[in-house]
């Protein structure tokens, strides 16, 4: 909307220059963030609302964490750490859990810190992406990896999970039809925010053959993949991947660590890129603080207790909304997910998320995501997050059971 | 070098792949760190060297700081903070700040925090840069902003400060035939490092006024604005432009605040693009930890005292190099600089800055930065950085002013 001077409506008519946002580059212009700010101002308003929208839940970071950072800043460790991809401390025990988790040898060298799993994704599509060229991602997806092809200069490509018999499931037909000679990577995340779908080892055998074959890069976004009930982790593309395949993992401390707000997460690549991740991490942030990577460090090294906690709490948190839910005749349940920290369900009377998402913030005061965050194929759906107390989380499913059966 | 089989020496023969790194973006493939790691390594090997090379000072963040963090561990602050361009204490701290010391009203959502100053640059140029667009920033100038300009995919065009009369000087008409209809901005540093170079009110003013006329961002890294013995800061741009102006202006509690080790800076640019940085920093870094903001906080609120103190030893450090190296012939000194952390030299009797530098680290155990760092008119030259203990610099101008009249 402009008003007659040609200058946005709103703007003061004696400003003798168009306002800035008209000089930021085109791709930038309509970027916008995705989150549920309208939704969160009305929650305000009513007053007792439970939040189950955030990916995030509700333990504060662990004391012995806590006290590492704390103990770094007592030391003094307030200087640039000279190894800007990571303190050796800390890369060192990734090598050592990743070694141990996934089965296979993972150099310390191939693992860079990152400020946050988003920073991790984003430098591994700085590293491949050349601008124009296309991203093939699979979707339900979390938004930020669209929104981010988009800002990288990449094409993004949504391929739906396909669902079938009440499960969603990668459907590699889809995949390689959508890949042709200008795609540079797959993207998807296992277990996947937000539908818990969790590649399969034969799925991941599928995807990286396939990589192989055409040299498109498998970006496999790993941050959930403690969180998972059928083994220590979930399926990896490490597992299976060579050195120097074309792959990368990211991962994050925010979720099975119960660290979300300490901005902290990595990225594992080919060991012959590391002098690539070294140069885009000097000119990008130059690195982690100290302190924080000292937290980072004893939540690996010390942490297996607390990732128990968090998968327990996910696991008992999707087993008591599904046990509300599929009470209520109105709920489309899928088949239980086995990881991550979402139910993903729909309402058979009202296929518009949106719709559903306010109907169930006003009658039952519960705080959901709406799938249309999460592209086409997820418009019905609400997202729940059940990485809470359990208490909390049973009053806030006997209030939506309430209001969904009236 | 490539070994007879086409791949690159050193690498497996029987790898039956290309390695990883063949296939980044050519872009990223040649990208190096600028950093002193040979020199380094040989320090090491020496043992006593006084290591003058890095752009930080040696004074622990004082406990004020560190006590709010460690505060906001104790009280639990290990969620997302949900205004991620910042929590609202840090940017109306920043607000209230900018606009005393600048003396113009700067509202707090023209600033956003990142994670350090260096992805302020980044946020910046990713703001406004196509790829194939070009910018034009000062030399000398510290490695990392032409290292960013190239990975964001612009072309890079330096400009040379005129070196008269013992000074460095902007030089407006090598700026302006610099720019050309694809000129998207002009970047600097002021203070300069290395040089210590500030700009004036006028050259500021220039500067505005040719980005004004032709719609030219300018893009002004005062990170050492603080450091400065003319008044409270050393001349901004953020003085002289108006909201809307095509303006962006880098800062980082790094040096002024003696938090190299924090990560955390900010960004001033124009309102309007306060959707754009929001949606940029959800997809760059989704936000910085509520524990470094809180230190970030009382730094900016009660930390004029520190800033003082680091501005003093600045100044001193200045001072004492000056009153020392001027004894040696062979060192050529410029106008004694005004501003910033950094001494910058040259041999009359060495064009080389490498062999000087390496010449000073073998004879006098001083480590400094090698011009050839900063740009082709620096290559000459040897930054030292001054803001240190005056015993340990006094101790390290002894050596060298031993070694140098030898």
């Amino acid at each position: 909307m402009t008003s007659d001077t040609g200058a946005p409506a709103g703007y003061p008519r004696n400003l003798p220059r168009p306002p800035a946002a008209e000089r930021v580059r085109p791709l930038i212009r309509d970027l916008s963030t995705e989150n549920i700010a309208e939704l969160a101002v009305r929650a305000r308003e009513i007053g007792d609302v439970i939040p189950l929208w955030y990916g995030e839940g509700d333990l504060v970071t662990p004391a012995f964490i806590r006290d590492a950072a704390k103990a770094a800043f007592d030391a003094g460790q307030t200087f640039y750490v000279p190894d800007m991809r990571g303190a050796p401390a800390l890369t060192q025990a990734l090598a050592a859990y990743q070694t141990r988790l996934h089965g296979r040898p993972i150099a310390r060298e191939r693992s860079t810190v990152t400020p946050g799993g988003m920073q991790a994704l984003a430098l591994a599509l700085q590293l491949v992406l050349d601008p124009g060229r296309n991203v093939v991602y699979l979707e339900p997806q979390w938004p930020n990896i669209a929104n981010l092809i988009h800002l990288s200069g990449g094409e993004g490509r949504a391929v739906p999970l396909a669902f079938r018999d009440g499960d969603w499931r990668l459907d590699m037909d889809a995949v390689i039809a959508a890949c042709d000679a200008r795609t540079t990577a797959i993207v998807f995340s296992t277990p996947a925010n937000p539908t818990g779908w969790t590649a399969s080892r034969e799925d991941l055998a599928a995807l990286l053959a396939f990589g192989r074959e055409r040299g498109i890069w498998i970006v496999s976004d790993e941050v959930y993949n403690r969180l998972y009930w059928d083994g220590p982790s979930a399926p990896s593309i490490l597992e299976i991947a060579e050195d120097e395949d074309l792959v990368l993992s990211i991962n994050s401390f925010s979720k099975a660590w119960a660290m979300t707000g300490w901005r902290v997460g990595w990225l594992v690549h080919p060991l012959s890129v590391a002098p690539q991740l070294a140069a885009m991490t000097q000119y990008m942030n130059s690195g982690i603080a100290a302190t924080i990577q000292a937290g980072a460090t004893v939540a690996i090294e010390q942490g297996e207790e607390l990732v128990a906690t968090m998968r327990e709490r996910c696991r008992e948190g999707v087993d008591l909304a599904y046990a509300a839910l599929s009470q209520v005749p109105d709920v489309r349940l899928p088949t239980k997910p086995r990881g991550g920290m979402y139910v993903f369900f729909s309402l058979a009377s009202e296929p518009d998320s949106a719709i559903a998402c306010r109907r169930i913030l006003e009658e039952a005061h519960v705080g959901l995501a709406p799938g249309w965050f999460f592209g086409a194929p997820a418009r019905p759906y609400l997202r729940m997050c059940v990485a809470r107390d359990p208490v909390q989380l049973e009053s806030a499913l006997d209030r939506m059971v309430a209001a969904l059966r009236s």
